[in-house]
């Protein structure tokens, strides 16, 4: 009799980090907090440290066709300090497990360490370990992040209260876009290797997809200010994921508006131009690194002249309702296409 | 003009590890020691957070036509709690990344977290984190193992004094011919698949390479007898590499005595039936994850009945001369022919 065989498709990868969650239970008294959140928290005296690791592989998470190494490996860091700064913590430490064929170089190694450097400079954090391997055929980066917070200031995702109000920083969709516009010149370009790829009208995006940045500015900002956010997430899967983890880790509803939600003139134009309506980059493009999370109504006078936080719509107690009020004021259910790695 | 183009291959793992170190310099208080060592020290209060990261990559480092997930998965944790081990540190928390193509079904996913789970739990360790996605060809599993010591029970690589013993745990080259076992039964098989391959009397050696532990046990023992290493290693490239990198980091010269360097009978007759000398699989084997270590001469009395510790030489203050006393009584260099992943 042949064994079940289950595809993993069939769970995504939510399904799957939540039956792994299920099978798995902390032991030991320092482990605060495991899977779950957007890093783990370890117990370290008045303070926790976050930990945070994620996996960027050739072919599934880039394509080196068009992405310079030296903004990869800048990227790999700037994405694992964005895990630490939706704890509200600031990073410290990083290691590198890097793996690669024997297509690269030493050149090439050093100048995805450049990158990588650059980013460990403009975050303030030290690389402190790792490992080098080969791989069979493409590259692979895994990094694990490791910030700090005291423990009265951590923001985790389930914490969020009826009525806060809920913010989200920068604009949102243009890295989607930029992916879009990288991906149809180089359709271009194989086509015809001649042409030279029309970018520069689209900087910007393809800078945000390129080479995001983390925000750590509005970290220090809002330490500044005293506000410690009642619930804080990034978003790398595309909001209208992040608002749905929020809200559920949180046990409650969120309801957000259409006309608050930031997007770039140059995204919502692009958006157009691909025949994609902008609001659903805005919603599900994803890898956008900016961070979303709820303040107490309270806090609302400290931060509502800050130039680059939006209140886009606010928490409720009614749990099974998750919608966004769309311009024509039509109220429509928020739902999560993000990225799915397991697709 | 061309660029510059340099193989990797000429400057080798370790020369690649040291070039990356002289890149980074370390700019937060709190990282204590970086690249360099077997796992980075982050101070908290009375206590150093030690942290490591592995990656094993299919087709470099393990072949899934004998390498059961579950093994792999128990064989993934035990390696990183190994290095924690290494600092004479207790593990207490992993994070996991995991690559995967859609060749792997969700029962093959659960088989290796059973055996994740199964380590976590010998060890004590809690899962707390990581990411899963999928990989265009193989299976990637990266970890980052952190564990906690108190900063006066620390053990470092470069810290040996001269006239230290050396010590080494269990015995060697057992993990080097389990896996010369398997690759013959493997060709076998691939010549005939009507054969059954012969791995019961190869049994230790065959779960040495597949099912590894991390000495622990060696850790715990020495904190009762109120031993603190003078400098700790574990052994995963091949004894004469590890005690090359302790003889080198300390500023000293390491003499070794054959006859004292742990076989099994088991790997003597088989590397014999292999047709190589046992004392090479011992020396360049690898994979063996026994502890290597130097204590204080006057620690030598607590230690000198102990079953599974075996002292191997000692340290002394001719950095130019590592060598080997053969049982012939001839003094040959020591030299590291270990596992060169970038080879």
């Amino acid at each position: 009799m042949a064994e079940k065989r289950t595809e993993l498709t069939e769970l995504g990868e939510f399904g799957l980090i939540d039956r792994i969650e299920k099978q798995f239970s902390l032991q030991n008294s320092t482990s605060v907090k495991g899977i779950g959140d957007d890093a783990a928290l370890i117990s370290v005296g008045d303070d926790y440290l976050v930990v945070s690791t994620d996996m960027l592989l050739e072919g599934i998470h880039f394509d080196l066709s068009y992405v310079p190494l030296q903004h990869l490996g800048y990227k790999a860091v700037a994405v694992n300090v964005s895990d630490i700064a939706a704890m509200n913590a600031i990073p410290e430490q990083i290691t590198i497990g890097l793996a690669f064929s024997n297509r690269f170089s030493l050149e090439a190694i050093d100048t995805l360490y450049s990158g990588i450097k650059s980013a460990c400079e403009n975050f303030k954090v030290d690389l402190v370990g790792g490992d080098t391997s080969s791989s069979a055929s493409g590259l692979v980066i895994s990094i694990t992040a490791i910030g700090r917070v005291a423990k009265n200031k951590v923001a985790l995702r389930n914490t969020a209260k009826a009525n806060d109000i809920v913010c989200v920083t920068g604009d949102l969709g243009a890295a989607y876009l930029g992916l879009q516009v990288l991906e149809r010149e180089k359709q271009v370009f194989l086509t015809n290797p001649e042409m030279q790829p029309e970018l520069e009208k689209y900087e910007y995006l393809v800078g945000r997809q390129l080479k995001p940045e983390a925000r750590m500015d509005i970290v220090y900002e809002l330490a500044d200010k005293n506000i410690v956010p009642t619930a804080m997430i990034d978003v790398s899967d595309g909001l209208a994921s992040e608002l749905l983890h929020l809200a559920k880790s949180s046990g409650l509803g969120i309801k957000v508006f259409e006309e608050n939600v930031p997007i770039d003139s140059l995204t919502f134009e692009t958006a157009i131009e691909f025949k994609i309506d902008p609001i659903t980059c805005a919603l599900n493009g994803g890898e956008d690194y900016e961070l979303l999370f709820t303040i107490a109504p309270s806090d609302h006078e400290k931060l509502k002249n800050h130039p680059d936080i939006h209140f886009i719509g606010h928490m409720h107690t009614n749990a099974a309702q998750n919608v966004m009020v769309t311009k024509q004021q039509t109220v429509v259910p928020l739902k999560a296409q993000g990225w799915n790695h397991l697709r």
